[in-house]
């Protein structure tokens, strides 16, 4: 059922078949260590978020790392990483339905398995899935971020619930999780240092509040790659949770730092090969990256090393970029990389990702959990 | 490779595990006999595109019902679909790049292909391709439809290029493309009958200059779901290469008939079904389906017969909907199905389609030339 792959092992940049997804091996591995080394300079665990990479490979390189295991935000997902190895997985959802619920308490017979809730409802329907499995699934209580998402907002619940968690067969209370996706894209630096501390005020409320009534949280996990320097230093986390530093995004490149600089903590690995299949005018040319080839939900990509040049446009299998500068449009067959506005979704879109050692294809790795949306 | 399917036949829609793509049987085949017996009426040869549900039982349904073949807009697309019997392929789209153009010219050898061209460098290279394989590729020209995208603007390259086509080994003319696909979604009637009328004129004009050069078209190729009714009528197309028609989406529906209605040829046949997770509030609660399960570049989903309800946003995984009538929010677990907002980068997420006949999963179908974006 899997779509062909663009490129074998060995073949050049210039053979690829387009449109196709290129990680940089040196700037992935760069990106992972230095994750890594931040985490443990700050003593926090890490457990990278596996929704961003989809990918055995990475998982296996993270893990190797130091991670303590993965995020994952699917329970199909986490089935499809296994091969990794990963002994502990974090799916940071919440999980409904009884075919979920019975694939979740699988799960949780092959490695440690916790996710979310903020539900005593939920807590009876996943504690009904683990004792019917007979195994033991970790309970984390997701507290509200400030955005009215998933998390409990009524800290009156709190202890209630955690107890509710604590007394339900099957089930193991683990701690908290407190997460806000959009703060991660606050532009200014100040902005998301002020969301990371109100997170973590959050956080540590809750936890004070549970210690009071003798529930202790062995872990308190969250942040992200926009935040993950703010969140390590307000010690209210045990755990960091970042996905898209692994590839990092166009997105995430119109974030500033604290000088006002694009943040830029990591190097760019991920982007998307494109051709040019048409000059239609000398200021204007499509390429074969449409809507198929990328996501669009945080606007256009930029174009690598071509300031000259913006993509303006997309249909479902083509983009159209525009000529700014004085430079002459691409011709017919040249080759274009473009930096995704947002790496999970456009990941998603691949069942092939082409690891490139500089102009050399080290590999072509599957995209294992593609389309894993269950 | 392959995400697990969400269900298996015989399933009731109550244990589908979201969220998951479904397909009502029923409408779907109204919709095929429907634009089939249009098209039978109005003389025109009908050539679906199949790069809107890349589905093998879909496109053999098509062809049953009187397609000519098909269209594919990639290749690969084109190969993952031969098994649906199709003998004659239009591969909608500019080739470029010396793996695929093999490739094309393999798919040559298997049945009847066409392509497209609009530039004579271009012309060289698909002739090298087919001359290589010792195959005949049908070249049609795309004539620009007013939006500079990739098609011939400069009418006096018309001939040049058709006889280019013509004196090139592995080549055979087979005439001209005109297609605009935003011109689909204009939303008043009138419009998209000027469109039509428009891209009509435009093919005439391509039409009458080669016959005066000696040159026939065998084929004008274009027209769409959204304008098939003034393309039948005008007389310039041979052909008409609808692709939504069978699903239908959300943003067709914001389309106006002639008599300001909801423009609604085609019955809704493609829906996601979601779970709702978590009830944050009164007022909203967040679903399965985000930004992976859905295509959000034509806006939110609706939600169907639920007008009291509205998707306001999404995130990777999660969708938030919220209340906007009297009645109260949807309880956790309950099931809300959603009319994608656009249908072919909707059904590309996703690895299975569910056949519903009622309640009841009457089928599993792969989406066999997904993620096929070479």
């Amino acid at each position: 059922m899997a779509s062909p792959p663009p490129a074998r092992p060995g073949d050049r940049i210039e053979t690829i078949s387009t449109p196709a997804l290129l990680v940089d091996l040196v700037a992935l591995e760069a990106n992972i260590a230095g994750m890594a080394s931040r985490m443990r300079a700050s003593n926090l665990a890490l457990r990278p978020h596996a929704k961003t990479h989809k990918s055995v490979e990475i998982a296996r390189r993270q893990l190797a790392a130091g991670a303590v295991g993965l995020c994952c935000q699917k329970v199909s997902e986490a089935e499809a990483l296994l091969p990794s190895g990963v002994a502990d997985i974090l799916v940071s959802n919440h999980i409904v339905g009884n075919g979920k619920l019975r694939n979740l308490a699988a799960l949780a017979e092959k490695v440690r398995v916790s996710t979310l809730t903020a539900d005593t409802e939920h807590v009876a329907q996943l504690s009904e899935a683990a004792s019917a499995a007979g195994v033991e699934i970790g309970v984390l209580i997701e507290i509200d971020a400030g955005d009215a998402r998933m998390g409990l907002m009524d800290m009156a619940q709190l202890v209630p619930l955690a107890k509710a968690v604590e007394q339900a067969p099957g089930l193991t209370f683990r701690g908290l999780q407190v997460y806000n996706g959009p703060f991660q894209h606050l532009r200014a630096q100040a902005d998301r240092a002020r969301a990371s501390r109100d997170a973590a005020q959050r956080a540590g409320t809750a936890r004070d509040r549970l210690a009071t009534a003798g529930i202790a949280c062995e872990i308190i996990t969250g942040g992200g790659t926009g935040s993950f320097a703010e969140d390590a230093e307000i010690g209210a986390f045990t755990e960091i949770q970042p996905g898209s530093y692994v590839f990092m995004d166009a997105d995430y490149g119109r974030n500033f730092d604290a000088a006002g600089e694009p943040y830029r903590p990591f190097r760019q690995s991920l982007f998307v090969l494109t051709s040019v299949l048409r000059r239609s005018t000398p200021e204007i040319v499509y390429t074969d990256a449409g809507v198929k080839a990328l996501n669009l939900d945080c606007g256009m990509p930029d174009i690598f090393e071509r300031p000259d040049l913006v993509m303006t446009k997309a249909s479902d299998e083509q983009g159209r970029i525009e000529v700014r500068g004085s430079g002459p449009a691409p011709a017919l067959g040249e080759r274009l990389k473009l930096v995704p506005s947002h790496c999970d979704p456009t990941v998603n879109q691949y069942d092939w990702m082409v690891a490139m050692d500089g102009d050399a294809v080290a590999a072509v790795w599957p995209v294992d959990a593609r389309g894993c949306v269950l």
